[in-house]
């Protein structure tokens, strides 16, 4: 795979002194084909990292007097985006358990006649999938203040096998966008390159307000290599659902609320003390995630033997044992 | 060259699972090195093209209620970088032969009250630099609305041995930024990789409107690598410029009005009928640009050879005699 790469940038090291291809074509062909679903490169646009993507599209869709709806805890950089893009960013809830469903999301867009909708699927950092009812109510419900409906699904590769994707409800439906990216299920996070599946309509308005030439040549060039090979990159995907499924099993026979994960990750509560814990897990030589919520810690799932070193040592520290350093 | 950045590319590939490295410090390193005038990696910034490097000043300082102030004929992207960003953009004026001398300029930036301030030198299309008693000037004159004044030296490295660089002006003046790509000098446009130069300060407060990881592996990896090898990169570059010195001086030879060039393409006018000379040129096997500016074009300088065919070409077809097609 790396072999691969670096024979598809040795190539592309030949015409640097060019500007990149500006369309990106060749890339857009390789996404359109991968996602499936009957997508052409009409369909697709990509940029410097998935942020890059919803940043475009929050200065197509987005600016002053404009207002975002996202449902925190989600993912941490939709605020950010809103504020660096000048549009307002209203903060939705979600139930007690942190889930999501198609009348509470409806009803929270007609409130806030929101212009753009964040919906993360899986969320991040709960790895909690949203059911596709909840993105049709959403569209539906940003009918009046035709609001464009992000469905982030930059972990989507982990989910079981039989979530869709929101990608299924792209047709006859212009208003919706699916972004995905190749950070997470391919492993390519160093490559920084997000994309997003949409109605030409929607990437034509994208292609306004990106700057020109955004993607370069050695960027396109590294990312159709993985696409091409993508068979070796996401080799451990299936590998690390077992883990993630292992994960929340083991948490629930720990007596400790583990959220169902379609992600990569699992984020569990019911802990007394979290940072004691995550300091115990520290000390174990385990490093897992605290994502700033009352009572509760993340962790992601990693190989067979990272994944008996987190459980031991957790069980551990839960029993008022020390675990032993790995 | 080509060999350096495979290389080094390759060494990035067997790490693309990790995020890049958000803080380049390696790149800002070796920047730093390259422009010298005593700059360290805390005075450098670096991004997608020298647009994204624009486009972010822009995020930090522009914005709503904020105006940024341009000297048409100038570098095309200003407006439409201020327009995405919702910061107005003023036009300012020059001389009848497209010079913008200190007190003008000034003046227009105590009239305008501007917050930003773009001077492009030498000028995007005229070719022409800018005497950094025009940069003193400007920067003082800023003073009362605390204006940003950016030196947008993208072609500097063509300039005349003995012109120096805004850089030397950096001491002291915390609201000055120099902008510069490796699009031109170093002949790597398809590499995409933009930087400048300015107070800690300033790359602090851009560092806060950037997006996490927005320069990837191959990015920072491909720009240490030419930066390491530059002197084969930037081998063309003196020929280049007794090219360009070359058409300026054929060129007023002929009876037209060649703009002074500190750069690797010249800006002339006297043309009765640009468009037909254009159109000519093209016939002859000779690109050139009509950079809608009436009775102007713009060339850009190349190899020797190349350099020939336009000369005589223009020739034949000012003296009404059809060009031979090369």
């Amino acid at each position: 795979m790396q072999a691969a790469i670096t024979e598809a940038v040795a190539a592309a090291a030949t015409g640097l002194n060019r500007y990149p291809d500006r369309e990106f074509t060749e890339l857009r062909q390789a996404l359109a084909e991968y996602l499936g679903h009957g997508l052409s490169p009409d369909n697709i646009w990509a940029a410097n990292g998935s942020n890059e993507v919803l940043q475009q599209i929050l200065q197509a869709f987005g600016g002053p007097g404009r207002k975002a709806l996202g449902f925190p805890p989600t993912y941490s950089m939709y605020p950010l985006l809103a504020s660096g893009t000048d549009t307002e960013y209203v903060r939705g809830v979600r139930a007690e358990d942190y889930g999501l469903d198609a009348a509470s999301a409806a009803a929270q867009v007609r409130e806030t006649g929101a212009n753009i909708v964040f919906l993360c699927s899986p969320n991040n950092p709960t790895g909690t999938g949203l059911g596709l009812d909840v993105v049709e109510a959403v569209y539906e419900a940003g009918e009046a203040s035709q609001a464009i409906v992000i469905v982030d699904e930059a972990y989507h590769e982990f989910a079981h096998d039989n979530t869709p994707s929101a990608l299924t409800l792209l047709p006859g439906r212009e208003r919706l966008i699916v972004s995905r990216t190749m950070s997470k299920a391919f492993a390519l996070a160093g490559a920084r390159l997000g994309y997003m599946a949409a109605a030409p309509e929607v990437t034509d308005a994208i292609r306004l307000v990106r700057l020109p030439y955004h993607l370069s040549a050695v960027t396109q060039a590294t990312a159709l290599a993985a696409l091409t090979h993508r068979e070796a990159l996401m080799a451990d995907v299936e590998d690390i659902k077992v883990q993630r499924d292992r994960i929340v099993t083991e948490l629930l026979r720990m007596g400790l609320k583990p959220a169902a994960s379609d992600s990569n990750y699992v984020f569990f509560g019911g802990l007394e003390e979290p940072h004691a814990i995550w300091q115990g897990l520290l000390d174990a030589g385990v490093l897992i995630r605290d994502v700033g919520i009352p009572g509760h810690l993340r962790v992601t799932a990693g190989t067979e033997q990272e994944t008996t070193a987190f459980l031991e040592a957790l069980e551990s520290l839960l029993n008022g044992t020390a675990p032993q350093h790995a």
